[in-house]
């Protein structure tokens, strides 16, 4: 499931590293304990260390250090933020690890055509920090301090989702470096075009495998005339999503509905000191509009929630009681490791047709009962995307082992009910082999024939997206 | 502009020719009259004809047809209705014309998932009527009555794009087959997936260049529960463009904004026989929504248009009087023809950041009105999308060479002001110096790398995208 090839540099390494360090100076490190810091993201794969992490400024620099890693067939692995759950950012071939994270440039807000342009180490908060005053937000929301370049890279999304789209509706253009240094320009400013091949869409979602992202020209969203934000308690799980089916089905244009079961809830009370909830499974649900059109949909949503059973709504009319709501969502990940001090995560990230997400989050939950594992769900319901947290003792491998079958199991169910291996972590290394059991080997075939014309020489991200 | 290379077969085309009778019996052609239908679509580029036309009914023929024509070398034009407007049809190098508008199946309709599975046959209009009992409805609407296949391979639009976006927003996964005969299946069921290289995108808009669609899962939206259309008239073009921005900026979801010039709604008054409306400049609005929510949106948008001098709103309430409209909106290229009998459009498709159309629009206007020639306005501007269909005597050389030279003019333009050169009717033969100024050489040698991956003996399409 999770191995890989033990680091191996493709090439002479050391030659990379002098001239990077002309280049860089102190950007350029050895430094054990920065190469420690970049041997993994936030999931339970096998830390591997970089030769070097190269810190770059700007997009010539990006451009110089791929030169030269191609010339002399050094690995690369970007590096974002580091929050990855799937091994994007192991060095599973050690070489450069190239750390995006000083490239925090807002170079460009276009109130008036609501889109701006960014460098890739620009996090989600920084960004919306920054463009608040003008009224304008961008609703891309996953659940970490991430950077919006990875974000890119892995096809992304959050809580809004379900109103505003992905991470790929959002993008209007890129700048990448490609493997040999050659940089291009995808998309552009319009908000639709018909003009030559999607190579916007091509990079985004390709998780640093095929060119690396150095400017991001973001579709940012008018900030709502009307928020409000509401939290609905159920007896049962079936009655939460059977609700959240319902909603959906009915086309209400909610902003965000997630779903988290009883175990997320107790692991979030105690995170996140959320006081009047009770640990059952419970919906947060936000609603967007005009304050009629806002009035509407909750009175819509609470209708249907009443007839499965839910509490009235509890409501968070004031942003201060919204935003502790929706941070402690956020947060959910990090509440769910630390309801057991000393554990780690494995994260399903399953999704499904809206059809069946009663039968694939309940076929989980059964499963995880009957595994004996401690496994927090929450989810992006209203895109069929949930999450099981498989709390693990890292160090022992019969645990890690069940846990990985655990994985196996509600990933396969997913598969078998229309879904998909991943709605947002991606594939890196822990998906790989679904990756072929979703599209068949034949896709699998021409996504390669595009790597290998893209990075003949297979330095970016080796070992990733694909089994070799 | 609109040269190519005259007809000349890559290989013994002859020898495919009598493959494909035995294949697929009469439904492999050399009829004169057949090959002329299919010489070019509805553009004013030179006619060319195929060697024969092959009229496809399964996955599996067109599997075997591209196999042939790969094992010979013989060119390969898919055509779905021939609505082409940039000359996507025309078999430039001869070959086989790969018609697939036999393809018509519905194969799959899921009402709870909103999503449906068709052959690429399938006109919108088909596929919306099949729907309508069940309160659903597909939205990417061209003004013709093509195919949803070719409406894939151009990255299609229309009027609704602006709520509802575009063709590219509305896959959820493709059936292709390749260059060489094999099949895959890209995307899946699910609403978003961080699942690998995105070849859905890669595929829609890639012209026929890379692979043919045989099969298409579709998005569809649930029929609004209100909708009401408008008619508003301004004094002057330049009143009417601002309503619009200031609409859009202010991020009210009006689900169709669509311009017409004086000239525009002077044919179509004519060829449509709108009562009641001044050939004046006049904006064509609808709204979705709840009851109450369509309210509300509209009387913003009045007030925003009364700012702007429009006229109060003429309500088209009646689905008969609304139909009638859209109708008249529809055929607004054909109006636009039919205004000077006997002459041919040559068609702009501009889009621009909505903060410039109105220097794009009125600038195209005042070089229309220099160039003396005729030239409906009309556009989805809610999206900074709009065409001029320049009138003219196809047979007149002189007069093209002016027509030609406006259409520059009006794309230069475009592009300076941060544009595309195409906002819906893609590239084929007209548009492809365009593409180069646009993305510039280097990500056109990426797409060009990704076309030769596909399709190494260039079979698929070939002359269109790219300038050989």
């Amino acid at each position: 499931m999770n191995s890989f090839s033990p680091p191996s540099s493709l090439g002479p390494v050391d030659a990379v590293i002098a001239a990077l360090r002309a280049l860089l100076g102190d950007r350029l490190s050895t430094n054990d304990a920065i190469r420690q810091q970049h041997g993994r993201g936030e999931d339970t794969t096998t830390p591997t260390l970089p030769d070097a992490v190269a810190f770059a400024k700007t997009t010539a620099e990006v451009s110089e250090i791929l030169r030269l890693c191609h010339q002399h067939e050094v690995p690369v692995t970007p590096f974002g933020a580091g929050t990855s759950l799937e091994g994007h950012v192991n060095p599973v071939r050690a070489g450069i690890t190239l750390d995006l994270s000083h490239m925090t440039g807002i170079l460009e807000v276009n109130a008036e055509d609501m889109d701006c342009l960014i460098e890739p180490g620009v996090t989600r908060q920084q960004l919306n920090e920054f463009l608040r005053d003008q009224g304008l937000f961008f609703p891309v929301d996953p659940g970490s301090v991430c950077t919006i370049g990875g974000m890119c890279a892995t096809r992304a999304s959050g809580t809004n989702a379900v109103r505003y789209g992905t991470i790929r509706e959002n993008v209007l253009g890129l700048e990448v470096v490609l493997a040999d240094g050659r940089v291009i320009h995808t998309g552009g400013r319009t908000r639709k075009g018909a003009n030559g091949y999607d190579l916007t869409r091509l990079f985004i979602g390709s998780e640093g495998t095929l060119g690396v992202i150095t400017r991001i020209r973001l579709r940012l969203h008018g900030i709502p005339e009307a928020t409000s934000a509401a939290v609905c308690q159920f007896p049962t799980l079936a009655d939460a999503v059977n609700s959240v089916i319902t909603v959906m089905q009915l086309g209400i244009p909610v902003a965000r509905i997630e779903l988290l079961d009883e175990v997320q809830m107790a692991a979030c009370i105690a995170y996140s000191k959320l006081e009047g909830y009770a640990p059952v499974p419970t919906l947060f649900l936000e609603f967007h509009g005009t304050e009629a059109g806002v009035t509407e949909q909750a009175s819509a949503v609470e209708a249907i929630t009443a007839d499965h059973n839910g509490s009235g709504f509890a409501w968070a009319r004031e942003a201060e009681t919204r935003n502790r709501l929706w941070k402690a969502r956020h947060d959910a990940y990090w509440a769910g490791i630390a309801y057991r001090p000393g554990k780690r995560g494995i994260t399903t990230d399953v999704c499904v047709p809206i059809s069946r997400l009663a039968e694939a989050l309940l076929g989980a939950k059964a499963d995880i009962e009957a595994s004996g594992f401690e496994a927090p769900i929450v989810g992006h319901v209203g895109d069929g995307n949930f999450h099981t947290i498989i709390l693990v003792e890292e160090n022992n491998a019969d645990e890690m082992e069940r846990a990985w079958a655990l994985d196996r199991k509600i990933v396969q169910r997913a598969l078998d009910l229309g879904g998909t291996c991943s709605g947002e972590h991606g594939i890196g290394l822990g998906k790989r082999e679904f990756l072929e059991t979703e599209h068949g080997m034949e896709a699998i075939a021409v996504m390669r024939s595009l790597k290998t014309t893209l990075d003949p020489k297979g330095i970016l991200n080796p070992g990733k997206m694909f089994r070799n």
